[in-house]
This record gives structure tokens, sequence and C-alpha cells, in this order.
């Protein structure tokens, strides 16, 4: 951690939070990581009452799982990487929320990733997790692309493999689209036996729940099944096509995080895949060094 | 109105349930209509309570518009039909709902819609509105393909020709795909100027914010946009496909309805759009004929 604070007792707690999980952890500069806690869903997009009580609880684990008390809470300085803050009004929103911590600095959830991914340095990341999207900071210039959620974009996302196989499989049941190994697997997975079992199953439910298909869709694509391989070649272009887009800042590096990453990383087109290093730290970790290096900021 | 009933005052209330607009009529054998009510969005597959409420608020209206008292309502004998009833289980769990009328009859929104535009007489229908979907009655055999709704199904529907238009100019504006003159209409639809101006207005929202885009796909097709008019085509060959399947079972009569029936006529495949005809009533008064249909069944 490459900040020098003048405090070295100062408590960080570093916030992570998408579509699916909200990640709390706390760090000491002297002894590193002492707790982390783990809740549901922080999307702003998706309900801010959620979001704050996610924030809320993985910070109570954190705060019992290092051995301090709710008392401590007051003392933290926070970094918070937040999905949908890039929309200014939810940026606004968080930010005026009445938090608990002694300062809390806010950002997108792909910029501590950024962070983390490069440790503090500048380089580009693309996430493929529940969503998908993608981000570069280099010198005074960021970027930003896709990201815009599901159902609309996040393309060679989880929740957008899901869908699209859901989607096949209901086609392919109905008799308008071809066989696949998908419509079996996914009867399986929700244990029905027709088409309205898995609307049943999806509908009006959220990204996760579609994201949880996902890895019958490359699973099916790696057993040659030829609608996965179409599906997993149509997200992996998409995820190229943000690499490059990526690179027009000329990154020093660039990682690829998230729970599709190392799967879909053989599905890149070449170009993109050999320049894929590992990520050096953890989006929460991104979280924490953004906090130090605002709250050094803000302090000095 | 081709059944006989032994009661000539019983009076009948028709309501049609879908996406968008919970529509109620009330008939009187000897008067005809007497009384229209619309309220708002009626899928229970996106809940039950808003559902009732819906059922509640343009049986309301009906009864107002027909110069009835709340107490007549214990009266009328309610043919219902709702989207989302092939579900077995939301069908049992509207069938438990205590009503306020003499006498329920539930059944699909695809089904009142068949009986209405066939006026009581066997045939299919395809539905393209909010959403798509296709059913057909032929003796003892019915027939429903499609309709799974939004982000599932639905395609060539509203909510899908919006969504699919939404993500291509989001793709366009961060520089993925083609240029399209959608671009532009969506942009100055919600009055925003960027990606994020359009994630704002439809994240999160119902498949009916999603349809009111449609009628700048089909307007952009009609002008010769390259990227609408594979948008229309793709819908209006699914709408065929579905049509053919329907064909199966030999109907009589053939008629497509819903808001997007006429401007998407010309799109679909010729064997298919010759066999249009036009749709004999609406389908409130096809909830009516199956409300004394079977109540003509039960009582005689």
């Amino acid at each position: 951690m490459g900040v020098n604070l003048q405090n070295e007792s100062q408590l960080f707690i570093g916030i992570d939070g998408g579509g699916s999980k909200c990640r709390a952890t706390i760090y000491s500069p002297k002894m590193g990581v002492i707790g982390t806690g783990v809740a549901g869903r922080a999307n702003p997009l998706h309900g801010l009452e959620q979001t704050f009580e996610s924030i809320r609880q993985s910070t109570d684990l954190a705060i019992a799982d290092a051995n301090l008390t709710q008392a401590d809470i007051k003392t933290l300085v926070a970094g918070l990487g937040l999905a949908g803050v890039n929309v200014p009004r939810l940026y606004q929103l968080i930010n005026e929320w009445q938090h608990p911590f002694a300062h809390m600095y806010l950002t997108t959830d792909l910029h501590t990733a950024c962070i983390g991914a490069h440790n503090g340095e500048d380089g580009a990341v693309i996430i493929t997790g529940t969503g998908s999207c993608g981000y570069a900071h280099v010198g005074e210039q960021s970027l930003l692309v896709g990201g815009h959620g599901f159902a609309l974009g996040d393309k060679g996302s989880g929740a957008w493999l899901g869908q699209q196989a859901a989607e096949h499989a209901l086609l392919n049941l109905d008799g308008f689209a071809q066989d696949s190994q998908l419509t079996q697997l996914i009867l399986a997975h929700f244990d029905v036996s027709d088409a309205i079992g898995i609307v049943e199953n999806l509908a009006g439910q959220s990204s996760s729940t579609y994201a949880k298909l996902a890895r019958l869709v490359i699973q099916s694509a790696e057993q040659g099944d030829v609608v996965a391989i179409e599906i997993v070649k149509q997200g992996a272009k998409y995820i190229s096509d943000m690499a490059r887009k990526l690179f027009t800042l000329e990154p020093r590096r660039f990682s690829m995080i998230g729970g599709l990453a190392e799967p879909l990383q053989k599905w890149l087109d070449s170009d993109v895949g050999q320049q894929v290093q590992p990520a050096l730290a953890q989006p929460e970790i991104g979280a924490i060094l953004f906090a130090q290096q605002q709250y050094s900021k803000h302090q000095g």
C-alpha cells in the first residue's frame, strides 16, 4: 500500500458493492486486513434502501470479525466503490447519505476495482461477473465503457449469458429454435419440465438469478454445444471490443476480474487475450487504497 | 352474442388485463354495453396486488360509467382474461381471490382475445402489444405459443422492439455498433444527451416503458433506417413462425390484435400476412362472451 499516512493507527474500511454482493474489509496500516464481511446486493440502480442496508450489514460483519465494537464504526475512514454511481443523480443521493463513518469517499466499483487490480497505479480493467463493464484510468484521463445494466447492456456478463440461454431454451421448447443441451440443463437447473416452469423461475427476477445460469453456458460451450458456443462467442466479441476501446488510453496494465474473467479469457480475440495480466489485489482493497488516497489528500 | 341466457336481466362484466392496462366492460343482454372503465396494468406475473387493484379500479369506473352503484358489483357475473394465468400457480392464486362478483370465471387474456376476435367461434389470434403471444382454439384442441414475458421472450412485441432499439442505441453511443437514427430519436424521447441518460430512464422499468419506444422503431424502419429494419424484420420473422405453428391446428379464422398488429402486418411473411382477417370484437367483449358461456354451462 503506497500511501503515506500521518496517523498509523487510523483504520480504513473498503466497501465494494455490486449486483450480487457487498464486501467490506477493515484495514489497519500497521496490521493489514483485520476483518471482512459480506452482505447482499448493493446496486443503487436497483434500490437505495437495499444498498444502504447491505453496506451496513457488511460493515457490521467486518466490525465483529475485527473484534471491534459498534462504537468504532464512527472512527473508520470509508472508501466506497459502488455500481451505478456513474449516474450523477445516484452519486449525489449516496453522497448525501447520513453515513455512520468518520469520512466517506465514494466512487464507482470500476474505479476501486481498477485501483486494486493495479495496486494503486494506472491501468485498465474489465469486470465480467453478474454484469460487465470496462474502465481505464491513465494520468488525468479515465474512460468508462459498457456497464449499462441487465436487459439494456452488460453483454458477455453472467446475467447476459444466462438470459440468452434462457431465451434460447424457451424458443427451443416452443419449436422455434434449434436443439441445444442448454435446454435440458436449464430445465434441470430449475427442476421443471416445461417452458412455463422456466418462466415461473425467471420472470421478474434480478440479474443475479440469470447469472446463475452462466456456468451452464460456459460448460456447454466447452463441451462443443453449437448454441452455447455462439452465445459465448458473441459475448466474448463484445468484451474484446470493449478492451480495444480501453487500450486507446494506452494503459500500462490490463486485468480481467469477476467470476467470468477466467472462463471467458480463452474466448477473447487473441490480441486482447494476450494482454491480460493478473489483478494484484481485490476491489475491496482498491476501495481501501482509494480511501487512503482521498483521506491523505483531504487531510494533507 | 350467441349465448342463450335464461335470465335476460343478468349483467356481465368482461375484464381484460395485461402488461399495460386493465379494461372492464359491463354488458346487459338487453341493452348491450352499458359501461366501461380502464385502469393500470394487471399482469399477475408482475404482482398480484397490483393486478387485484387494477381489476377493482377498472370495475369501479365501469360501474360508475353504467350508473350502477357499488352494491351492484356483487350481482355481476365476471369473465376475466388475464395475462400470465397460463402459469398454474398464478391461475390458482387469482382463482382463490375473494372477488367482489356474484361469479368469476378466469382464463388467459389470449383465450378471451381469441373468443372476441372470432365472436365466440373457433380460431387463432396473435397479440402484439406490450408483449407478444399466439393462441388457437379449434374444437377440443388449444395451442399457446410464445408469451413468456419481457426479457425472456415476447419477440416482436412493443417491449422487445423498444429494448432492442435501446440496446442498439447504447452500443452505438459507446462506439460498438453502427449509426442509426434510432439513437437520436431515443435520446430525444427521454430528453437526454448521453447513454447514462437513457439508462437512468430505462433501468428497472417495466415492459410498458420499453414498449413506448416501439413506434420509433416502426417509424424508422418505414423511413429506411437499416438498423430499425433489421430489428423489425427479426421480430416479424418470429411472429410469422408463431402464426405457422398456430395454423397446424387449421383454424378457420386468424386475426392479429394489439397496438402493433397493424404496423407489423406489412413486415410478415406473405403466406402469413395474406391470412390475417379483422378481429370481430375486442378482448373485453371476448371476456363477456366467455363469462356468458361459462355461466350458462354452470347454471344449466
